[in-house]
């Protein structure tokens, strides 16, 4: 928003008029190219490489939309939601576009250098919560984190939670990932002395409600330090825990 | 039940009519006081003493109930649901009637010498939780058990937790009480081989909505071993634990 | 758990560094196979054969656990929620695996010898019922308990119940099964004087919400000696009326 | 609405002209005395006496109601929901005014001789339900209708509630009433063969979301015959059963 | 329930032995054909004819119940909630038995010659409310009564409603079924003065969530004299209004 | 409905029986073509063109509607909620049917030229809420009306809305669309001085919950000047906004 | 906005520095007197009076923003939402605050001239909604609008509602209000041709769920041209039938 | 818990026993004063100053903490949910502690000097979420920080929000807090580059239900770097900023 005071700034000066001034404001910071307008700036302003959500796109959008990041040198990028089949749509169009199926996300471009101050810790309560957790793990690799991952370190089992306190212990951040009951951050979160960042899942069945019953575990965890993200929101977590990593 | 085929044994050796049977079949195990149908075979029926939910009478129809039993000699009787000035008002008739005001709850008779095969634990996460934990240990009691009390054990901190381990491990049947998140029974019932009886309360708030987040919690718990009662219901986990530790 | 205090004993003897003894009670009563962690001191600690989860694994994934169990000696093993395919499939890579399908579960080894106190009676609403009874059953089977069935046992129709009177009477745990309306576990609790687990089932349409509308009226049963499980869990019923089964 | 058909008729007639007409199918049928507009007509129209839902009116409003109607001669009126303090304020305007503080009801006028081909059957599970089972009795009584009573036959205890199967198999229409779980109409759906009219009720706690509980269960019945009201509706199913029983 | 009278009047006439009664009174009044007990006395008992709900049973199944309802002469028989595949596959079994599709329901033996006092009407708000409809509407067929359709008079366009003003007159009950928004019944309850049993549909979208707009609409409806059954329950609507139709 | 007067009047000028006049008010407005009521004076009646719900029709309802429509001239016609297959299928009958699949909407006969009395701005917050954004498009030009169009427009980058600055302002009518957290009309309503109409869509995932995330911000927005109709209700919002601009 | 734009010719002007034109923008369009900041400029940008929405606010905190207001000649205020202790209390500091008790809403300064294009009509369907109606209505009338008040007018005695018809057709915006099954604005707006803007309200008990009933109903209207407020929410429906009538 | 490994230490060196050991683990970390067991270790262990909820304890229970704390040098100590009666009562026992009202929390001792990295920014919707945003600064400053408040600054207003823009960039962390449709954090999400931790509040009526709209707009922001905590949890967001703002 700095952009705003140097415009202001160019008006002033007459090296700018106003209505000239009013569409930068409005048309620089994004190219439009039909299907959705690509944010081309935003990494500057918001210290972020740009996410494309690829859930509500077609393959031939987000073929669309990764050509144009490369023309304008705005790479990489990250596609999240893209399922199997999509992302093989997406290859034939641009092929060195890398797809990680676990965690049903896509890059193009390179990974960058760990940058932040620490690492991150995805931990997981259950194998079956692993599809966010490479979701969460994968997106924070991508902004520039060291992740270490435990999964399969449920509750019930004190001892495989208990196994993994030297990771707990030693993260700078800690992304603790949950169905059914979701009581995982609140343990976790007694350990911990860093940020918690709950994920709840939709792993389970009956009275899990699609989540529903882990996200209200973790939203009333009698464990400080923690907050939550939407269900099976890995991205969200790893964004956050990200822009706390790189404080 | 053995009830209904005695009636029929009569029958047959005709020392009952037909039609005084049907009646007896439907007017006996109970005597009509008016509010309310006592029910003074239960005891031998259903192997347990009676018990009063109070919520919904006034003192004067608890009282009423309290005196047709004494003179039936159905003691002892316990009262759940009662709150302090109710209570008052029912002593005023019944001066003998004992009030728990802790776990608002009141009992007309001696309380029996525990009889069951080993102890129940009753363990709560949070201090808030005590009301609902003394209606559990003052019914298991009543039902004629030996109660061990374990209050504020919360799984933010497992060192409070595992400082309970000793109980945990000895005891028959653990009756686990929590609010908020709920995630107590699923470490307990990772920790323990023993049935656990779960307990939500409505400690909390916002998104604990009145004890709905730690009941789902509870019915999704990871841990095997574990079933749930209703929300702030020590009386029904009590009852079943007592029920257990008689077998 | 006494594990723990068996590890400070051999750190005082000096037979163990302190640094293996931590790594001892982090790393040791578990194989890490890669997907998942097989507890495989399990059976000891908690006194039951060890239950995978079949829902959220690959058929490539359960066929691991299953070969790593057995090589560890580690059978029986329970698979639930296994459809019909992934059971082939996995069958395709363990011949000898033996597949239940009313039940969708799973079993390699040998069912072992029924060494419980009683008889579990598991009673269901209706036919529609039967998949989730099925699993309570064989669940409750493969963990050494003698099962009686008795299903289609409804309240609109009393006489269809009371016909299993006898069953009812001489079970020293019942798992009642019920879904829409949910009442046969109130009526079973009011004949029966032994626990009553219930467990909704997600059959029926409209206002029965994927089983809420039982849940909701078996947590709220007015007969006394009921807890309830997650909505279709007849693993989660079976295995506590196991363990109340061999107290 | 033959009504319309007889305005039709006098403008063919020349007895009316179409303004008037008009005018006439809008205005006559009810006196407007402000605060509401009293339905004069209602009776003729409907078949049924005028009925006040009195939680939303001052003691005020409704004495005025009352007061109009009686001039109209359109007595007897029922008033609904009608606390106690506000009855005492109505009574005072209106001294022969006559309150019955257990249904919350208060009626102006002389309770009708009964014309109904049979009885009406109010039956609740539980001595809680009383207030909804009072506002359904004396709502059928104030329709014409014999009303027998029958409260406290819960389906945990068979007994109790086959002790009415006279009453039950002898009733035109049947009443059923319960709070908490809600069973009683699927029981006593399978028993008898007339219809029955569910009214769940906002007794319990917890779990039972204020009826919530009830109301799900008797949509859900396994037993046919029964159909539902609102919560707490004693009047609405009194009502129904009324027009049934005047069949 | 007259059959257990019965029954005690033969034990004490000597003509029945106890153990034979109890025996007799479980097991005579269905068969149990294994997949299901069929209750062949159901129709004296109740009176009505049997009806299978078809969605949780397998063609096999259905066709099974059909042959032995057959043999036992208990026919007609009414299946309901069975789609077009299952039809098919029963009628291969049975080839006489005969599949309505548009409401989803098939029938073995005669449909019975109408025999109630009036005529039910079932009236929709809408074309999709259509199998609902035709479920409810054959299913009072198969249980004896006139039958009046009139489809498509949602209460946004009065004229369509009062268009089948005769048709509401006229009827003995009304059964109205509107998905969305739900307010047929209110509409109608306010013109008729016969018992109105109100179907909630899941026609409809995003807030109607599933039906449960409509439901919730016509629980609370403003007229008197409705009654609500469970969502797209045609089939219930109908056997209540066949009971009321039959007084 | 001053046809309704207009009746009247033939009736009193005697050019008009009584008979004939009810019939007429009952059964003129619309031709019964079987399986739907098509309204054809409803243009004049309600200022609007015929639109028909697609989704609870078949292809065959749905060009038979078409063509009778066509006969009695009652074009232009719309059908929404249409999807690709059945389409394909009504244009098989009526090849000049006229289908937009990013909108679901399928148009019979010529687009009106535009007579409102400014412009409707539709707004979307995302590139996923297109499909809903395009429903409301193409019906606000079917009822006559000129649209602008300006999707993906999220708050999360207010330099995003800002660029649409002009046209918020330009606009007599804004219909905002959104899905997830639904903020866009909260923040366009601060922005605009005309009224706004918010229409949730089912874009997102987890909490979500279908809409119901996004309905819920936008009835509870702090903005003035903000009405939501249904979730997805492109039509429902562009029917209104068009109201609004014909005033 | 047109704000934005002068501030950046002002600037190129010369006749603002960019520091004063980047704090005018910020700074300029309200007073903060510490409790809340008020918006002196938003009669001007929004085309609206200043409204207080007084539920969470002090007296005191009233009071002192009533003073400021006064003293910037921003009179007339509406505050809305306001008891009749608190009214009181403002009254002793602001004497000539005017207040209307059945609307809760209190007026500073006169009532404006009606200078809107037509009538807004407010209709009630009972007459527990006149509170909401009230509130409309005034906020209405502050707004510059004649209103016509037509309130107990239930879906559910058609005779009552056409008794409005006149109404109906002359209004230029509608704001139809019901609690319960909130019904009447889809036959409303099955009537009118003209915007209906329709106001839940929390009017009813058990399953309306403080007006999550109406609410639901009238989001799923079948009447096309009706959008929804909050429950309610009286003044945002007027407030949004002002700018619709102002157009 | 490297007091754990301090402890195996001791073990080994001999210095302790095992059974010692084992209740060191146990017993040590906090003093157990009847009613709760303090954590006295807290501080080191988890970083943080011992933090009291006091809306389940009464003021005796919370007086006799604060003077075990008070004894132990424990101190600073905060309550937090202390309403003012209660807070009252402590003063009373406690003369020095020190009751702050608008966020409900008291404290015992000395306030530290900040000693974070930056500053916590808590930003408010409305005036109505003060109590929430008085929880959250004043928990900040107790944990140590900085704390900047800008209240009143919601979305409806861009003027408002944008107003605060220097101090939305310069803090580290920001807390956002709002009720109704909860749109802050994701507009203060898109601007900007520092972790948002939201905070819903039950501020509203009507469909906010009780700060749930709130919840969900949250949890589905599509601003990135937004997590959530509990409705009305201003202490959990501290809590967490602080954590973050002390890396």
């Amino acid at each position: 928003m700095d952009f705003c005071r140097e415009v202001l700034e160019e008006v002033k000066a007459g090296r700018l008029g106003v209505e000239e001034a009013a569409r930068k404001l409005r048309a620089e910071p994004f190219a439009d190219i039909g299907v959705a307008k690509v944010d081309l700036h935003r990494k500057l302003r918001k210290g972020a490489q740009e996410v494309i959500y690829g859930a509500g796109k077609t393959a031939g959008q987000i073929a669309a939309i990764l050509k144009a990041m490369r023309e304008c040198q705005a790479l990489p990028v990250l596609v999240t939601r893209l399922d199997r089949d999509k992302a093989a749509e997406v290859q034939q169009a641009v092929p060195e576009f890398c797809y990680h199926q676990e965690g049903q996300v896509g890059i193009l471009g390179e990974m960058p250098v760990p940058d932040g101050q620490g690492k991150i810790l995805v931990l997981t309560a259950g194998t079956s919560d692993m599809p966010v957790a490479e979701e969460a793990a994968l997106t924070a690799e991508f902004l520039g984190n060291e992740v270490v991952r435990c999964y399969d370190a449920g509750v019930a089992g004190l001892h495989r939670l208990l196994a993994h306190l030297d990771e707990i212990l030693e993260a700078r951040v800690i992304i603790a990932i949950a169905g059914m009951e979701g009581a995982l951050p609140s343990v976790v979160g007694g350990l911990a002395s860093v940020p918690v960042l709950a994920v709840p899942t939709s792993v389970g069945y009956g009275a899990s409600f699609g989540g529903l019953s882990a996200l209200l575990s973790m939203l009333n965890s009698c464990a400080s330090g923690v907050s939550v993200v939407n269900i099976d929101n890995g991205f969200g977590a790893a964004f956050q825990a990200s822009l706390i990593n790189h404080l």
